[in-house]
């Protein structure tokens, strides 16, 4: 039985929690938050898990196996390297690290300890995800031609990032899952409204063949969007994540070029066939991710979500901040 | 009465043939093409309307008053060049011109002449465009923070033009209309996947002030999505173009700073109240835009999608392309 | 070349005359209404039409062949049957007569005279209605278990009929044409809040089998909505007409009863598997119906879209306007 | 601090527990239920509460106030009797019981022991019903038209009742509270096709003024639907209960007589104006419908749904069964 101590009980600790006491090899042992109400709230649903404001209590305790950081994103590093230099499994929230180099350098010192390191890309353990992943790998959409994402909505304000570090980590993961092309550059463009964060931007990820990537993320919006178009030569699909009986149809329908004798001699082909509409389980993604967790650490394996996954979206985010600060300019990765 | 003589009779020409001669002011008189099936058509549906392959028919025509030039952009400059050197007043397809030097050549000769120079930017005589133009106007939205379009479909391919010359003047004109401010500067992403032209590109429009726009065209869509969005201080709305009966919702939805002292004590207020859906007539658009032209000539009167704001769309245009072939870079207007 | 009068040119009217124009083996040469204004739509758009008033010069011209009777329901008996006696094929518009018992003269008489005689049920030459029929005799939903439509909108008042005599027709024609089983009894409840006419009506359609079939049609609704729900023993689908893009939804789900034994052992099982949107086209249902028609002439067959379906429709109204009068009783056919 | 035994910990039970609990004037002291495991989870995840599968260790214990009967429809009278012959306020699960007879016989009890029943009709306590109630109230709507439900899934199938009593019992509550007129008659037709029991139903309400009503369930629709029109003479409303963040419309959509000289005269107006979605809030409904018993029962206050409006529905399910077995026959209530 793995012991988990959790490290923040803010939004996401409480699920956190709950999804790892779910696990027949794991239970969490004890809750740190630096908010007396946080605990009280542990104490009141978890009577039996310890609870404490004193991060030690956590990192440095004999019976915990598993620390798990569900912090704001600044305090990832410090809390991450504490656990590692003690001897602890990390689990981390996304976004990874607020720099390359801090990701890296806990990448190396859990290889050094022998410790398992995984980033919460909770959307990878989805099964529209799982299902899109199966798709691409089937060639079913044939070579990609692009990846389109959508992510707006009336945002909850960050107080210590922008909306790119709030919202893109999910995408990068996703693309970085779905995508086995690794990106060449990026850029990013936005506006600050409401304070000194921007609140939107668009992102566009270049390849270094016909793929191109772009997202759309946006706090001020009034509706809420989670669309991603993913079109390829043969097929193309759309991922609609907002729709809750059919999240993803994938669209026989396509362009093909007749001939190319000259330009007014072009022929175009549509093709403008059925729609189907995969079934996707309504499985709880969290809960599969941490009993995968706690898996890879009795099995001793890598997880695929490890920090080198983590540290890929973190280039991209910091490249984003790059391109943010040079009027969009294209930053190589 | 006035006189029309059309050129150009293929996908959108019957359209300007039917809604000038529905005008009870104006009656379309001949029609120019080089396709002797598109000429065929004519004289079937329109027995009276004489028909040539003999651009010169038209415009040294003593009997016209006004050539339509509904041709590929590539011709328009020549046309109403020689439509407006006959002393026609000249109504011309989008976008107005290939480059901004033909534009601003035309406008000086009409100018000279005294005739009349209108651009083809239908979705201004939409009830749904004038609607959110009396909207903003009427400061409802408070002050603008951005304007975001999608405008994707499995698309007519063009020979001559990528799809940013091929949407992007619907999306130009619109901005143009509703948003007073000028824009500062535009930079654009894309790829050619089918052939040599852009079939897809991002592309992001630089202000003065706060407000940001972007915009997504896609030739390779398997849906078809016409969905913008116009975020403000106050209020929020989209338009969805291809909801039948709600194409147009506006949302008391917004964001607001309470206090400011730190950052960890940023107060955000989000209101999230009603929406409203104001009903919107189904005229046609080209109907009441030709009947617009009209009137101009008669009453001697320029109108507002008059040359200047066909110059203003090409010069977004025409630096698209220059940032197409710069990276992305940033280009000013 | 058959020649065809059209008699009636109200809102359907410009449709026929446009849609039996376009045929190569048929023209219209002569319109007849009432109303003046109508002609004068007629000599503006098509010179080459004979214009009339009186029914004589299209029922009695030697130079017609076909006579389309698109007026009121009232009139239908005694224009089809004036046509009919002077040697004219038939195209009567829905629902075919008033009564079953006109609905058989005309089509005893149409036999006696070897004409054909079509009612115009425009829907069973849509593709979507076309393509559900294969779906159905391919035996890809199993057995039949309900039929179960909508069609409400804010609707157009007629004067003489109630919203039954309106909107069933198309439902009752449709079921007819894609469930083999006859019906065998039926019941209908209703109200009338605007005139002496029922403006909203539900009916229930009985069969020997295990199908139920009910039909909900509504000029009062503020929404339009045009939804068929077909369950099946296997698979179900749903054909929601006021989708543009994807009218047709054929679903992999059901439920299985595993065992019986008793009360509560019970065991139904759910199948919740994937969703299949076949391509439908989008062809003009009409101008196939009006091909059709010609067709049938030409090869002397019967259409299966005759008098027999017509008065299958009629009886069913018929009875709707008895169950109506008795407080929603069963009523038999 | 009014303490709760709560009988049955079947699919709604533990919304029950946790609502009572979430009170700060409430709290669960017992659960009861048959099944072991169902109180080895409660055990699990309230190890205060106190477990039994004997009836009598809640009803007949002392320091219990409030008895809540979340069984099957067939228990409920026998239950709810022993609750309050034992002096216990009782909170039935809906229906409230399975015939008429029981349903006044437990009405009296509660009145002549001085106790508070209430029955759970959750759906009055959600934020779109009050709000669709205020709407009526201050007569938006103007006189009311029609009321027009539609309530279909792939659905669980109950051993002991058809779709009506499964269903209906929302609908027919949600009627009473939203319409002041009490119904006159009802009708139901629908059909087994799985087991004995009706897994489709249609239902005809009628009133002694110009309101009808109409309810369709079905357990075996492959989407989820829920949606219902209230037409009235001024405005009309839709209410979809999937459409997670526009529940409501309201519609100022219409149609008006204008004259109604003679019947072709008869001049009909139609408004199609604006469409307002009134935010509705998210708040759970079973957290005030719970606290709002508490109130009642501590400020000595009769609850609205109280075992009158139990029993109103309850006549309503009992004629449904009545005309089903009557060809769908209306029976008078």
């Amino acid at each position: 039985m793995l012991r988990v101590g959790v490290v923040g009980y803010g939004y996401w600790g409480p699920n956190i929690v709950r999804n790892f006491n779910a696990s027949e090899k794991a239970n969490v042992v004890a809750v740190c938050d630096k908010n007396e109400n946080a605990l009280g709230r542990v104490r009141r649903n978890y009577p039996g898990i310890r609870t404490t404001s004193d991060i030690n209590d956590i990192v440095r305790s004999p019976d915990i196996d598993i620390v798990t950081v569900i912090t704001p994103v600044s305090t990832h590093y410090e809390l991450a390297k504490a656990a590692l230099e003690n001897g602890k499994h990390v689990f981390v929230e996304k976004p990874f690290t607020s720099t390359t180099a801090e990701a890296e350098e806990l990448i190396e010192l859990a290889e050094k300890k022998g410790l398992k390191l995984m980033v919460d890309h909770t959307f990878l353990f989805t099964s529209v995800v799982k299902r899109i992943r199966e798709i691409i790998e089937e060639n079913v959409l044939g070579e990609l031609y692009y990846y389109d994402s959508t992510r707006v909505n009336l945002g909850l304000f960050q107080r210590d990032v922008n909306v790119i570090w709030d919202l893109s980590p999910h995408d990068f993961s996703i693309m970085d899952y779905l995508i086995k092309e690794r990106p060449l550059a990026i850029a990013a463009a936005g506006k600050a409204h409401i304070n000194s964060k921007e609140d939107i931007a668009y992102i566009m990820v270049y390849f270094n063949n016909n793929i191109i990537a772009h997202f759309n993320v946006n706090w001020l919006s009034p509706v809420k969007l989670r669309t991603t178009l993913i079109g390829g030569e043969k097929k193309m699909l759309v991922w609609n994540d907002v729709d809750a009986d059919e999240k993803l149809k994938v669209y026989d329908r396509g362009v093909e070029i007749k001939s190319k004798e000259g330009i007014y001699d072009l022929l175009v082909n549509y093709r403008s066939g059925d729609m189907w509409a995969p079934k996707v389980d309504q499985l709880e993604a969290l809960r599969l991710e941490t009993e995968y967790f706690v898996d890879c650490i009795e099995k001793d394996e890598t997880p695929f979500n490890d920090g080198q996954a983590g540290l890929r979206v973190v280039r991209m985010l910091e490249a984003c901040d790059r391109s943010l600060k040079n009027n969009g300019r294209m930053v190589y990765l």
